[in-house]
């Protein structure tokens, strides 16, 4: 049985097949663009691939309420035609498959908890930092929606005693994602980020916003693991400057070896490298697809 | 069938009996001393009540994991005679009866969640702020307890700009706890907080710092309500200073209604009041004793 997977970002859709042994066997990539184009490009993708079910991990914000009339759409989001886009409606009337459903963040976070260094557990974080920041949240066997669903990359953070810059959020100006998404590093240094050297001072302040907004999201939710991805984290030299500084802001205050002994195995990269989102989107498809198979046989 | 409920908080124990409609039938309270005269007092309070579960709101950090061996016991804490206490093995010595046990916090938003002011919903936030400051953390329908379990009372949070005070907390000094707590309003101003004119400049201050801890609350967990109790949450005057302060802080992003336009019904005191955490434990008893009566008759 294949399943389709849609890695639905904001500037770029991945596009892919797999199989239920969590194997993807082929993908293709192109720009985010008019949902004309782009969607029209994802309906040519999967035409005689016969999927089974389709799994999407999409950019939002987006309705993720089964009960909601607009379940299934991308709401409020500025990007030019996707504003109240019916994405799975579309979708449905070409490939009447079952389809899941959930932010991009929380597919990658559900990758990693189905194939990758979540495996097993019931509990995990997935940060993603790059063009902007997003957090995944996996608790108690769940992902997590709530009343929308979580938009962890906003939070506002303390300032870092050697930085003066003001931020670029449009909404909050200094929250997490204003100060440490990629476009705060260039704006902030005038060079990107993968053009500063690795013991550049930039790194520590990158490390110092990251650090505390993980040390807030222990406090919150008691992950039993953070993952750290997207093209900022990339930057491996940031994993050890946020572990320590995760570490210095608790300041043993939570009692778990996790945290005081064994924090490299505790905030670790993406076990699906860069792949988490797509194999995500395949767990969330593989995912509707048994619940479908269980629904007709319990009838 | 009688069910037994026990808050057990750090400064005051409450034992009370209730029925399966959420009806506390008695109750008691004494100061938590030394656990061989503070559980024995538990003891002699349960003794011939003929309850048919107890369910148990702790202090904390406590252990919630069912496969651990320590599971029931309170452990890291300095409270004297606490420290790795078998809390639930000697009342199950006793009583040999079905336990509900999470932390304090936890329970009262379960408390919420069953017959106050988060009745139905999925998920839910309960802040108590008084000499500690705690969060219990309800998502997708289960209370969450990940690694450890949630600890948000000690989050880090922005400095108030006209606000020198250095804070409590004996690990972190300016967290939420060490700026907003009770002793800390009081190490603040010299007064305690109930003897501070409603109008002071205490007030404001006080609502920034928890405004900014449910501000980043919201965006990690998307809470379907958010419930403030506690003794400092008695100053009545704080839910629309902190209301408007969580707006200011959102600033629109979060595209809900419940955050735009029905704040005073999204952050609002407990339905159960000061009662949350007895009728929370009294919850907690309750699904024991139903989860132990199906497990039986599954068999």
């Amino acid at each position: 049985m294949r399943i389709g997977a849609i890695e639905a970002g904001g500037t770029k859709f991945i596009c892919g097949i797999g199989n239920e042994q969590g194997v993807i066997e082929a993908f293709i990539s192109f720009p985010t663009e008019h949902p004309d184009i782009t969607l029209g490009k994802v309906i040519q993708y999967f035409t005689d691939k016969e999927v089974g079910a389709i799994g999407v991990g999409s950019f939002g914000p987006i309705e993720l309420h089964p009960e909601s009339a607009l379940y299934g759409y991308v709401t409020t989001t500025p990007k030019p035609g996707w504003e109240n886009c019916n994405f799975l409606g579309i979708l449905k009337r070409h490939f009447p498959v079952p389809y899941g459903w959930d932010t991009d963040v929380n597919a990658a976070a559900y990758g990693e908890v189905v194939w990758g260094a979540a495996r097993g557990l019931r509990s995990c974080l997935y940060y993603t930092i790059g063009t902007g920041v997003g957090v995944g949240v996996y608790a108690e066997g769940q992902l997590v929606h709530g009343l929308v669903h979580p938009e962890g990359g906003h939070v506002l953070t303390r300032r870092h005693p050697q930085d003066d810059f003001s931020g670029i959020c449009p909404y909050h100006g200094d929250c997490l994602e204003g100060m440490a998404a990629g476009p705060a590093i260039e704006a902030r240094w005038q060079q990107k980020g993968f053009e500063l050297p690795t013991d550049h001072a930039a790194w520590e302040i990158e490390a110092y916003y990251i650090a505390q907004s993980i040390t807030n999201a222990i406090l919150m939710t008691s992950p039993q693991k953070v993952i750290l991805g997207g093209g900022i984290m990339q930057q491996s030299q940031l994993f050890p400057l946020i572990r320590e500084a995760v570490k210095h802001n608790l300041n043993g205050y939570v009692s778990a070896a996790e945290m005081n002994s064994y924090m490299e195995q505790y905030i670790v990269p993406p076990g699906l490298g860069h792949q988490a989102g797509l194999y995500g989107a395949l767990a969330l498809g593989l995912r509707a697809y048994k619940q479908a198979q269980e629904s007709v046989s319990a009838q």
